[in-house]
């Protein structure tokens, strides 16, 4: 095997095709089928690929839904599949939710991805991590909903979320973002458990997302640099439009994030 | 229309061109001829693009201008030709200049571009952007002048303002480069109306422009942040090449910019 | 000659050929055989390129190694072949090698280049750069291995040095890797003379080189920046894997950070 491997290296041959199973998990203000386009990518390629939807999101329009209600829903997904071997991906405020489902079923896991996502230390909410102008405008935006949401005005979304999109597509994106249950952002987590966990962690950065400031503060090595030992993997987009646009890419990247 | 957009959008058909308006504003060192490739591209795409000249600058030798002098170059240029909706965008110590029009015409604009460019805070001069080796560096070359100019030598031009540029390239680059007037760079600016401004903004930073160095004390998150929000675009690149071996692929960033 | 380079670049012709004469000397945990696809590819340029072993690597088992013995070896090489006018460049721990060497024979240097090199300030070691988990790290590893030597794990070794490799291409690079004789990386060096220096300097990273973090603690800016003014040369690829899988963008690259 390893003399079949390294004679296939040595003759530029492809890798020999890994087929992998992955559980993908959205963050905020989408639902499931944010992934729709880099999935079928994925399973073009020969991977299994699970978009698991998770409470207060999709069809379930519970405001008040928490942040373990969101990592039940992942976490019975993966028990009810009984999935074994799974790369679990978190993207955005689903970095957050792979964390805690990775506390309840780490023996069902191989490796985590954090895709632009954000990565609380313990004792840490996922608010925790924006840089305080940007608490203020959430803070503000949740007192406006009056029920417990917060909606990402046009402007905001088509600059910060989606500034690499053509007009069209910002437009089309947002027709589809729906106001997102605050709670879960803005509660505390008890991540004593994750950061114990010995399981291999892997971080892809897009470098025009800009949801987060480019640097100390950002994604990486911001958030990424919680995990510890991580493998680095860098693509080019921005936070919510290129998985849309360039879903091959993306794919590709994610490959490279998870792959022995 | 937007039933059209969103259906231009989901079969993949190209974007509906959007006729938009330009001033570009050069940096120090230059003249508006720093612009004619990359305005000649943006022509050929369907904007109208304007490049005006600036006090002490193109034919003007006075070397004592002020950048109130600058300023009300650009202003009177945008008031005399009755420009309305324009995209002002400043290229590095353009940034200043941008800035300080946006207080005389704020009504005519529609968008500030930053484009590796200075966005002093209130208060501050350009020069307070510098890390302090470069201050000192500049303030010998001021001494050195003995006209209240500033030079760049050969060798500091080759690596740091056109570092991705052939021999050639630099050379032929360095025969165009004229000795800066060295007094608005250090002149302490009035902010505090453009601070209160309600204008979109966006940022486009070429990531091996190295006349910053990058991070927290770079173009980009270190100028960039001065903005709040702001619509973030990368590209490759350094401070003064690109725009003249790569004008297509500037001019499909300044657009992506500030396209709606 | 002016005249003509300034044709040959209004019109678009390709540079002149410039031959040069580099020295390239390799990093920890690998030999002289590192270069030998990179090497290739710049002889085919029209280069001439030298790529010295030295104590400790190689045929040399000696494990107790210091780092006067490794420049020594590299400043004989430079010394024997009586070369001039050379471009002496350092791959990671190789940063430290040529600031020594540098000291050695400087009137045999036409320019430095630091590949993802560590740049020691006068009085540091190489370990000094290191983020305080990896110093821990390597500490323990040092201990483990009971003969002065530091072995990379598999895990590290694929998810760090080998970030974007495929796993073939990982275990293959693998097979390569020894023992690192850990003398010299823990060695404060003394490097007033490299500082005195007036030799131009080029610093090349690549983007997705994940042996140090990002930004301020990281390869660009953190060691760059001891250098002082530099010329800035990005790529992407990550620590070991692109120099065999990419030689030709790494050629390039090395060509860009080299010409006059």
């Amino acid at each position: 095997m390893a003399g079949q491997a390294e004679a296939a290296a040595a003759k530029g041959k492809p890798e020999a095709k890994q087929s992998l199973t992955f559980v993908l998990v959205h963050g905020a203000w989408v639902d499931a089928s944010f992934w729709d386009e880099t999935a079928a990518e994925m399973r073009k390629m020969g991977h299994t690929v699970y978009t698991p939807e998770y409470a207060g999101h999709g069809g379930d329009k519970n405001t008040q839904v928490t942040h373990e209600q969101v990592t039940k829903s992942v976490a019975d997904f993966i028990k009810q599949k009984d999935l074994h071997e799974i790369i679990l991906l978190g993207h955005s405020f689903g970095g957050s939710v792979i964390q805690k489902t990775a506390e309840q079923v780490p023996d069902r896991i191989k490796l985590l991805v954090f895709f632009d996502a954000f990565v609380p230390l313990d004792g840490q909410s996922v608010a925790d991590q924006f840089p305080a102008p940007v608490q203020e405008l959430f803070g503000n935006l949740l007192k406006t909903s009056g029920n417990n949401t917060i909606m990402l005005p046009f402007s905001l979304f088509r600059d910060v979320f989606v500034n690499t999109a053509t007009l069209e597509q910002a437009q089309s994106l947002y027709r589809k973002v729906i106001p997102e249950p605050a709670g879960p952002a803005f509660q505390k987590l008890d991540l004593k458990k994750f950061y114990s966990l010995q399981l291999p962690k892997s971080y892809l950065f897009l470098t025009e997302d800009a949801v987060l400031p480019q640097g100390a503060s950002g994604w990486h090595p911001g958030q990424s640099s919680h995990l510890g030992m991580f493998r680095y993997i860098e693509g080019t987009g921005d936070h919510m439009t290129t998985v849309h646009t360039d879903p091959r890419e993306i794919a590709d990247k994610i490959v490279q994030a998870s792959r022995d």
